[in-house]
């Protein structure tokens, strides 16, 4: 039972695309992320995943269209659906999944992440 | 698939302790409220609930402390934990919880919002 500050948090890592768990509840993960430039194409084949913007401008595209998302903006991309993240500027961002939830879907990619790290 | 600007949906509604849905992932439901004065002690039997603090400060007593949160922190209440928030001026939060969570958990209060408003 302690509070979380996002600032400090994100003072605590600098590198892109490598979500950190803050908090956990009800089986579902609080993570933050620095995302910068393109993320690949994927999806989660089992798992709606929340986009909240804390800092910054995201970029999500989808296959049919795009959307731009501001601070203080949220974005659930469903279960399934293909997206890929593009930050021009450094983004942060807080994302809430569920804890089963792949960093890349089914693809493999040199940006994937499997380690779950907790800050 | 709509974004949600959290400024424009705080503008819809202006009534304290009633929580409205603004989306829901993975059988949880993201909600935005209004908070002003002091509420009554409750807990949520098998839910945790987290609240994230967007504009303003929040004091949530438990049974043996007392926990400030200001804007761009959260906290998450573990289930069957005895809280009360209280807000001194009017805070917006936001609400991440099971889709099935009772707004008083066990307690049946004037105050007791069981209408599931999606805005």
């Amino acid at each position: 039972m302690e509070k979380v500050n996002l600032e400090e948090k994100f003072k605590m890592f600098h590198d892109h695309w490598h979500p950190r768990i803050v908090g956990e509840l009800n089986g579902q993960l609080v993570k933050l992320a620095k995302l910068k430039g393109e993320f690949i194409w994927h999806s989660h084949k089992d798992e709606d995943e929340m986009f909240m913007i804390i800092k910054g401008k995201l970029k999500i595209e989808f296959r049919d269209k795009m959307v731009e998302l501001s601070e203080n903006e949220l974005f659930i991309v469903p279960r399934g659906v293909e997206h890929k993240p593009i930050a021009e500027e450094e983004v942060h961002v807080m994302l809430f999944e569920p804890a089963s939830t792949k960093h890349t879907g089914e693809e493999e990619h040199e940006l994937t992440q499997n380690q779950q790290e907790r800050i």
